[in-house]
């Protein structure tokens, strides 16, 4: 009999699940003269089971690095994160400076300064303007409350249009389970982790190495399967925090409450995903790129991989162009094993090309499908078995304009006297 | 003692050298209403050693298989090219045309069809007009004279702003020689070629072995170097003729003339690999991103494209903005071996990073060498002496917007009849 399990979606975000709380104050790091929330602050009352999956990119945030460690210490039980500037390559005063706000926040809450992680998100190369973050500390730990996930949602975000969080109830083995996260998204995104934070609370009863398990289980078909720009950051960091508060015994490995337990947690994972790319800077489609019939997985992504980040191919979608003609030569470049004359392209399931050649599918109802907010790009390559799925967007030319310059960041910075 | 070669420019393209002939005319293929040359012809006198090389893109387009497959034969002595179309995703009905192409050409010249090279550039997916081709062969043939170079380089073009063309002259052993050359570029254009034509015209006398050493040679430190959207076409085409009509001997293997003849080659590949990246779809800046002291050759190689084909890096570029964050990022996400704390960036010889870190340089002369149409990135990792050199753009929101749609195209094949 296969797994039953009521996914329902209620209210609260990473403040849902039982004994968790949250804060969340604006601390100028943003903009000094137009205060936003941009310091946030989640915590746990009690112990928890504390898990983890960061960017593989080689050059890594001073955040990336400490929390990373802290959480082989393995009794993470809160969060600080902030906004505006990511701490990254900023050397030897950047490691000190996320683990001096780690043990500000850990003395806050009566904690270890190991039990604090640290994320941080915004403009890489700057060092972190301390002096208006330290003073805020005591504020954000005072602030702390039952029904403040929202505030640490809008705190994280960055040219993020709109904050994401969301929180589901479950039932596993008899005990009520809810699991809320938040997440912040935008520009740098790509498979392999995006510049994304994820922060996921949940009161299931979990060990440790089950929810590393779990989480690195979600983050390989939500964070890796999306992409924006094609970009890789050095501050992608998911943090789960489990503690138990919800009554239940210990979810055993490989047990039925441990299956259900992972699918929550990647509905969780993958809508969090999706929202990601529906807000990414300014894009006005959501693609799903799904990749059937490959030799292998591993050139299913690579097709897949290739299409969703095609400049060409990004383009045309914005452009409501149903050209075949550009996601062809983007398969073709893949490196992946492909035979051009067994190729099949749909768009929402209409044919645009069979067998390498243009279909009869009139011009106007493809158009029409790439014009929907939302479509489906199926590449058949009828070589195998093996099928991927990527989370794509279009890329606009506002996403250009938007990206040409951050110099405002490095003026204000001069300003504060740290450069 | 050093080779030394002295590299005179002349004029006249593709037609410099001795007993080479062109020919450009309008087919209305880019566009029937608004004729514009879209169909060239090159032509030898005389037989050639004939060399080429082509995408490594697996969906390959027609010309590009049959002219392979006539090289092989080793007979080449004519180019026929057209623009507008890329006869590429067009199947058995694509290769015929090609073929077909290729016949009347080599009847009008006298030649067999095995002695014609066949190159289209344009849109993918498209069948050949060619009830509008077919008649135009014989204007095309007839219209064949010694001072016709700028036509071939005019008839080639799409999305390029201006015709590429150079020729130039070089004593080697003792006798005067010709290399001339014109190419078309504009979008499509990645590291392992690009959408891209280049042919090569010389009277200097070599074995096919040696041109075609020669060729791939230069192909590997010109076309395969510059990046304008990361995207790889299915009709990248190098073809080279040389006819030996300059009077001297045949050039030795690892001979002195050899390598001057090489050198030669190597500098009108490059002249014409660098004009691409100058002329790429709404590019404003021309910038060399060279990776220094990597620990392998393949890993300089890694860092000096994932930097090349950022998307954030070149949005940055578009925008003045001196933004080594976005450069070092992109150093960490290339797999390649880095130790941040060891990576030092210059722009222009200035530092902009050193040691991961910002440098003292002022942000106004960062800004002031960005802001130039032409500017060099140095990344140094001190890890080892491989270096490598990539010639990138900007990516402007004016690309985005050219490359939004080509809808006109698949209308104009409707009202053809060919859809």
């Amino acid at each position: 009999m296969p797994d039953k399990l009521v996914i329902k979606r209620i209210k609260g975000g990473v403040c849902a699940p039982r004994g968790f709380q949250a804060s969340a104050v604006s601390a100028g790091i943003k903009n000094p003269d137009a205060p936003r929330l941009d310091l946030a602050l989640i915590s746990s009352q009690h112990p928890c089971a504390a898990a983890g999956a960061f960017t593989t990119n080689r050059v890594k945030a001073a955040p990336v690095k400490v929390s990373q460690a802290y959480l082989k210490a393995d009794a993470i039980q809160a969060i600080v994160a902030n906004s505006g500037n990511a701490n990254a390559c900023t050397g030897v005063q950047g490691i000190s400076d996320a683990r001096k706000t780690a043990n500000l926040v850990a003395k806050g809450l009566g904690l270890r300064q190991r039990q604090v992680a640290v994320c941080s998100t915004g403009v890489i190369g700057l060092p972190m303007p301390m002096a208006r973050i330290e003073p805020k500390i005591p504020e954000l730990v005072a602030g702390l409350g039952a029904k403040n996930g929202e505030g640490v949602a809008q705190a994280i975000m960055t040219s993020d249009t709109c904050k994401k969080e969301i929180a589901v109830s479950v039932e596993i083995g008899g005990h009520r389970v809810r699991i809320g996260a938040c997440a912040k998204g935008a520009g740098m995104i790509c498979p392999s982790m995006a510049t994304m934070l994820c922060f996921i609370t949940t009161d299931a009863k979990v060990t440790p190495a089950c929810l590393q398990k779990a989480v690195l289980e979600a983050v390989d078909v939500s964070f890796n399967r999306i992409t924006i720009d094609g970009d890789m950051s050095t501050n992608d960091t998911v943090i789960a925090l489990a503690n138990g508060q919800s009554g239940m015994a210990t979810i055993k490995r490989n047990s039925k409450e441990c299956r259900q337990f992972r699918k929550a947690l990647h509905y969780v994972m993958l809508k969090m995903a999706k929202a990601l790319v529906r807000d990414g800077e300014r894009v006005t489609k959501f693609v799903t790129v799904e990749v059937k019939g490959a030799r292998t997985y591993l050139d299913a992504q690579k097709v897949a991989e290739a299409v969703a980040n095609s400049a060409l191919v990004k383009s045309s979608w914005n452009g409501n162009d149903p050209n075949w003609g550009r996601i062809i030569h983007a398969v073709g470049y893949s490196r992946a094993m492909v035979r051009e004359e067994l190729i099949d392209i749909h768009i929402n399931g209409k044919a645009a090309c069979l067998g390498g050649l243009q279909a009869k599918t009139s011009m106007d109802t493809l158009r029409n499908m790439v014009a929907k907010d939302s479509f489906t790009i199926t590449i058949s390559l009828h070589l195998g078995k093996a099928d991927y799925e990527v989370y794509s967007s279009d890329l606009s030319p506002e996403y250009i304009d938007f990206n040409r310059s951050e110099y405002a960041y490095w003026k204000q910075a001069r300003k504060d006297g740290l450069l």
